[in-house]
């Protein structure tokens, strides 16, 4: 398999030349039925309408090609066997496979990559008898008692899909079982947290694959002395998930150590045990093998050759036209669903730290564009705050819209002879239409422009096997998007200068606090930074 | 005063000409000790330092006479002081003054407008007032207990401010207070909040202007079916804040109506009684006090004429230098606070609801780019998030640092010599410089661009005080670029459009539950989508 750079594919060309004049959403005409019925397709209980997008057969016809040219699915395929597709060729790099769907391939009886699934099966294994443990009243705390709570200590992958999960599927919690998340290194947030426990039937599961990321280290050590501060032994309090070996795979030091593996990247690790522990602990088992399935269901409906038939890459490739050939800059994700709160949060992670690249996979500089800037709020909330520029603003949003028929709590109100959730829905594909068609009006202030582009993804509910398809829909549109322009979305090597030059300015912060000399030149552009924000006690000179 | 359009003022012409070159934050000595003290400003315990933005001493002047050329301090004093300047002319609009600044100005021995300050300060004492009645018993549930719970229920502007203040400020809430809000029409937002909180003790604070917000009604419904089915009088329960006259100003049906007026527009309202119920209830009176004093300084601050002395000035011009001339479309803001989570959110309607306009004040076209898209997270989650994007991703997002030299909690753990909050700040100045400076490598995939321009407000610590004053830095920097613009900041017809097709598809919804004939033609784009989105019961035809 070649890896080819985008630029040079044919198709592109012809994509170009494409956009010169991309379908008018606005045109008399342009909505009509059979474009509606035409551009849908489903996947896994999940419609995906594009028909609002400023495309057409012609358009479509052109992104298979281009699938077909850069062998998407081919890569796709080698990515799910284990072949090393995080690596970049002639250059140092982390030189591993990628094989977060080895998670969920448990389901199948010719799993993909035998061995992967094999090391998650296991670990799943254990996270189910150390569920039973506790159901069975075998682990409890010091008086006997049983665990109510548990809080996630972890920051970036760690933290930010486990929490989007659990926020969203809060309302299957098991009855007398929450969690709580602890991620940044800022003090007040750990403060709050543990304020707010009962920390003797707390259990705090630490979440780091190195074992020595700098937040969860320092939040692991404040949370060990309000316990110890409490009268609690730690190592009853403590669980670690990390890479085996690691400093944090102690069972002297923690409660029970489950293990993620290196093949899995931290943004894409909700569905390990990153995910798992917590996710098990408050909705149960159960659930949590529910979304396994729905994010198994998605992998394999991502085989698919036929770009109309196969969503997640059809929103990839809806996405690769959005941002290459229409040229817009960022994507607004706006789900209408309360409980999707922090998905957006969790996307900008999966998504920005993928593809936020500038170097092929054979290590020259791309040039094109790769991701886009992530953003979103849910629906109706957002209309009533930045709607204002998606509708009338001077740069176009493309947006993807997420919503679903039924609401998860079954409780709601007739008003006006609809539903809350009818309501919430109504909205959301108002707003999709009206972002496409626009509206002209003789008060210039009140016309409408229209053509800007957008989709919808409908489901029944917010189940468990709902969050994992729509989560895998989008970990595979990311992945596909990567593999389309030729970046290896799987490393993150520029999180590192910020991490080096915070290292060298917290030397001289110590050294300061112990009224030392620095390590820092007086005039060098980080001493001089820190002195003028006021940061050092006793700056010299 | 004649408001002049954008590209028509002769320092613009010369700013796009010194856009061809910006100043290289990359060159050997680009970040030399006496750029950073020169490029840093202070404003009411803020320092506000801007040495790695792309700009020298040349832009700074250009700037100040762009400042000049379209008078924005006489603008500024302008809506200070009274003057229409919510219209656009010629043609329909609100036709309002705009005087949210107001509602500070109470501490000034001469207010800027008389009138609206009176009105705030009535509005004022009746808070005070009744805030008293509470903390002495008068008021109290049908048990003679005390309200221990606020629930604020209103969206958009009656949300987004009001919470993102309460979350910034919680450390400060007096015992036994707290508050929840309530927004999205999502039933399932509602649902977990009833569920969640001590009805019998709760006080309900529904909060819309015109008194006719679709969400927010139903959202009332629903809190009033809940208190009738525990047995509760909702008049013993529901406070309202909305204009005089409206249908929620109704003494029979409210324990108490708080007034806002037509001069405050709902993103600018958190320094009215919109966010000073909640907020006065939850961290007491004289706290909600010390907000407006923060904001009243800064509003006081922002009438110099220099622009390097006027920090929100500043901001704005920076910010038009980024957008207008180096041609960025998003800004990052990006707290290192974790009590600041919900900031970004707030700013993001503050910002794109009052800027995304594409015709100026006198209803032609805008020929420039106006608000750009807001977005952002704390550090360092975003850090372990996005990051990688900001560093080498192929979009260059400008980013606005927060952070604060000391926590709130003032709980800390020290490692490795440095406490957490140091952390938290060292990480801030650290990334600040990394986005600028870059860094070379033999590695292509290690290397760093640099001239990724950004800056930092950094203050002692996240008070009361300090809040207020950093809520009026933003809404003011927001109002100078509007002024720069020549767009209107203060109305949002572009929200109307998606409210009258919601309206339409809810029809058709309503209709349909009850079987009956609909409102919309069978071939409309609104029906197909509705019925192609399986949102129909009974689909015709």
């Amino acid at each position: 398999m070649e890896f080819r750079d985008f630029n040079v594919l044919p198709s592109c060309k012809q994509l170009a030349q494409l956009a010169r004049k991309p379908y008018d959403l606005t045109a008399p005409g342009a909505l009509g039925p059979e474009r509606i019925k035409q551009y849908t397709a489903s996947v896994c209980g999940f419609d995906f309408l594009y028909a609002t997008q400023r495309l057409d057969n012609r358009t479509l016809d052109l992104l298979q090609q281009l699938a077909d040219e850069a062998g998407l699915v081919e890569q796709f395929l080698a990515m799910k066997s284990g072949r090393t597709m995080n690596r970049i060729e002639g250059f140092a790099s982390e030189n591993r496979p990628v094989l977060h769907t080895a998670c969920r391939d448990i389901f199948s009886s010719a799993p993909c990559n035998p061995e992967a699934t094999s090391q998650a099966g296991e670990q799943l294994a254990r996270l189910k008898n150390f569920l039973l443990e506790l159901d069975q009243g075998k682990i409890v705390n010091h008086r006997g008692e049983s665990y109510t709570t548990m809080v996630q200590v972890g920051i970036g992958g760690s933290d930010l899909g486990p929490r989007a999960l659990y926020m969203a599927l809060k309302r299957y919690q098991s009855a007398g079982r929450s969690a709580r998340f602890i991620a940044n290194v800022d003090p007040d947030d750990t403060a709050e947290i543990l304020d707010n426990v009962d920390l003797s039937r707390t259990l705090f599961n630490v979440v780091s694959k190195s074992g020595t990321t700098l937040e969860t280290l320092t939040n692991e050590q404040m949370v060990r002395s309000a316990l110890e501060d409490a009268g609690l032994d730690p190592a009853r309090h403590l669980l670690s998930v990390t890479g085996a070996g690691s400093p944090m795979d102690d069972p002297r030091r923690y409660l029970r150590s489950f293990h993620m593996f290196d093949y899995i990247g931290g943004r894409y690790s909700a569905t390990s045990m990153v995910g798992g522990v917590t996710l098990g602990f408050t909705l149960g088992y159960d659930a949590f093998v529910e979304i396994l399935k729905g994010a198994h269901a998605v992998d394999v409906a991502a085989e698919k050759k036929d770009v109309r038939a196969n969503v997640p890459l059809l929103m990839a490739l809806v996405g690769i036209w959005n941002r290459n050939f229409l040229g817009h800059t960022t994507v607004a994700i706006l789900p209408y669903s309360q409980a999707l709160l922090r998905f957006p949060a969790h996307l900008q992670q999966c998504d920005m730290e993928s593809n936020g690249k500038s170097v092929t996979r054979k290590g020259q500089p791309v040039g094109w564009d790769t991701g886009p800037v992530i953003w979103g709020e849910p629906g109706t909330n957002g209309q009533h705050a930045f709607y204002q520029l998606l509708h009338q603003g001077t740069t176009v949003v493309p947006a993807e819209f997420i919503g679903f028929r039924q609401s998860q709590y079954g409780r709601d109100i007739d008003v006006d002879g609809t539903t809350s959730q009818q309501k919430l829905v109504a909205n959301m594909l108002a707003q999709s239409l009206a972002l496409a068609a626009g509206q002209e009006n003789d008060n210039p202030n009140r016309r409408f422009a229209g053509n800007r582009p957008s989709s919808v993804l409908i489901a029944d509910r917010l189940t468990p096997f709902a969050m994992g398809a729509l989560l895998a829909l989008y970990e595979n549109k990311i992945a596909y998007q990567g593999f389309c322009w030729n970046i290896n979305s799987f490393d993150q090597e520029g999180v590192q200068l910020g991490k080096v030059l915070a290292t060298l300015v917290l030397q001289e912060m110590a050294a300061d606090s112990m009224g030392k000399g620095g390590v820092l030149d007086k005039k060098s552009p980080e001493y001089t930074f820190l002195k003028t924000a006021g940061c050092l006690k006793n700056p010299q000179e």
